[in-house]
């Protein structure tokens, strides 16, 4: 039996190897983005799911269509994009399962093995792995202390005009960054001037606790290259594996051939759940609460971290998302830190080189997520981990 | 914007194209492969996705594992193929997004690009379009009255040396015919021999309405070269997307790192209905009641067959399955008789060339699917179709 030349090098994502780590109730886990459960609409799910079945079973039960659940991809038209200023319609959108899908389709639909794709560094794994297994060329453009640099971004794309630049412009994955208002336009012209797509996740966007929300690239796209990918798993929930696309209607239509191949279309019931909750208005109500939630973590952690960690560790401090980003000084290796974090403190978190193509760069950072976890575990878990981090720096200055 | 060389020459499925058609409830649609609504288990599944969200919320709306909700897998083991007498562990299975994603992850772990994979001819469309996305040469064996044949098969195997030969061995899609025991084994040695996969997919073989059921091609699989497809779309509910497969240790680790990078993970909710429905032990009664329906449609469509068509259409009488297969005499083009029966008649099916990697073989072939409608519906719509093929052959021989 063979195994393809393209899946010989890919190693599993690093986060879901930590999965297994994570069962166990006893460790104290930063790692994964997984929401608080008690942000799950559960007796509403519950509810909803028993009248959706009953009332439309024949419906939700029977083969869909690929491009998603009709009533769903309406509702994200009118109740997610109208109100972010974008006009869309139905030939823009496709509904995937999860954004991953989304953009495994993507990969799928546009990249040749060897082309070159432009990413940020840091980036979210996934992508990583995605572009890897489409056997891209992968190129990065820096994450400065205020995101990418509109120079640097431009340079890349001249120089080597990848096919496409992968972004999280808002609450970045790992970093928690923000790309100014100013970089937003720059990265549409560029799509327009060098016929590249931007491939524009935003899954974390709504997760916003303090700040001024900022416009999206895809309401500065004159040239209809970018594609918007919208996740439902941070708001609503993961495990119904439900998203939203909206881009240029030649894209989509290539995409509903390329899922056709990939799982025929994403389930019925789930879409319909999604789109229950967005045509009941539930959202903004959710997010008040879930982002209450969710800030108050980040304050605990926040708060934790300037109490217990050594103030050689270099972190941010988000305005929104799921995480924050720490960078210890240059020298340490994070994946021992981890190590040692797992078994002798009993706190998982993700270090930091999955999140680079050149691994190297990342190896003294790592990243943190504070949505997991009830805040006395939080408060503990830093507390342990600023202990070791003191307790390794004693031992490599004793050496 | 690009477009890849996988996706430029890749159409859309021409039974996801007939969705549209179908929608139109004028039409009486004998495409598509959809179960009959009354064999949905739609109360039940109302009921348990209400209990299971409400009981288990926080574990099904969180993310989950790739490999699969642990209860489904193991479900899978005991109450699927250990009465197939196969005999699996956890390292075996993993539970996918519909089996058209077990397929898929299987051709991104396996096949090259320009390499070999054999399947029959006919097959089914969609597994065509996969292999044409992963850039394989799609070579042939032919399925005669009594499926392929062992010394063809193996004729194929040694000449070209396939990485994978793909087979649905029990109520084939399209022909519904069953691969007899001698051919299952020979099957079996040669992916032993020539250290060749076997897929199987196995989405037919419970609904069988007569005969006795046959062992598995995955039963005389001595090198764990079989990898094998179960679907429950056929069984419980397409809507849902959950399908289940087994194979060797080291393929399946790579397609759980390939599905990673395709949508993460499968719906656990849907998933959680499945793994219910097989641990409540549902599926014998089930699987009664809907062969019982099924038979009656397709003894109906059999009986209106033998009626109404003219008699040089030839026309197989399946023991299972979902389809009658139905060939017209050399000339004719099936393709133009769908589009009269679709405008003129007001009844859809499928034309036979999208089955065929060699279009032009199957341009005088069909499929008729008998799941769909109700027995009125049936008796009518195989009248006109037959009062069109009378029409034509004049109109033929009036040239």
């Amino acid at each position: 039996m063979q195994i393809s030349e393209r899946m010989k090098n890919v190693s599993g994502s690093a986060i879901r190897e930590l999965f297994k780590v994570l069962g166990d109730p006893e460790i104290i886990s930063f790692g994964g983005g997984n929401p608080a459960k008690e942000c799950f609409p559960k007796q509403w799910a519950a509810d909803t799911a028993q009248s959706l079945i009953a009332e439309k079973g024949d419906v939700l039960l029977q083969y869909g269509p690929t491009e998603g659940y009709l009533p769903l991809r309406k509702a994200y038209i009118d109740k997610v994009l109208a109100p972010l200023g974008i006009e869309a319609t139905l030939d823009n959108v496709i509904t995937t399962t999860g954004s991953m899908q989304g953009l495994d389709l993507i990969a799928k639909t546009v990249i040749n093995p060897g082309d070159y794709v432009l990413v940020e560094e840091p980036t979210f794994l996934g992508t990583i792995q995605i572009f890897n297994i489409a056997q891209a060329n992968i190129i990065t453009v820096p994450m400065h202390e205020d995101g990418v640099h509109a120079d640097e971004l431009e340079e890349m794309v001249k120089k080597y005009r990848p096919v496409l630049f992968y972004t999280i412009p808002t609450f970045q994955n790992p970093t928690s960054l923000v790309m100014p208002v100013e970089v937003r336009r720059v990265a549409a012209r560029l799509a327009a001037e060098y016929d590249m797509l931007v491939v524009e996740d935003d899954p974390y966007a709504s997760l916003r606790f303090t700040g001024e929300a900022l416009p999206l690239i895809k309401t500065f796209d004159t040239s209809d290259n970018t594609i918007l990918l919208t996740s439902f798993s941070k708001t609503i929930s993961p495990g119904l594996r439900v998203a939203c696309c909206c881009g240029n209607p030649e894209l989509v239509r290539k995409m509903v051939v390329a899922k056709q191949g990939s799982d025929t279309h994403s389930p019925n019931l789930n879409q319909a759940l999604v789109e229950r909750f967005l045509i009941e208005d539930r959202m903004p109500a959710h997010l008040d609460y879930i982002n209450g939630v969710y800030s108050s973590s980040c304050n605990a952690m926040m708060k934790a971290i300037r109490e217990y960690f050594p103030d050689w560790v270099k972190v941010n401090d988000p305005e929104g998302g799921l995480f924050i980003w720490c960078t210890l000084p240059a020298g340490w290796d994070a994946d021992a830190v981890f190590h040692r974090s797992v078994s002798e403190k009993l706190v998982a978190f993700v270090p930091g080189a999955p999140f680079y193509v050149q691994k190297e760069l990342g190896a003294n950072s790592f990243r943190l997520n504070f949505s997991a976890e009830p805040e006395a575990r939080i408060t503990e878990g830093i507390r342990r981990l600023g202990d070791l981090l003191r307790e390794m720096d004693a031992e490599m200055k004793a050496i």
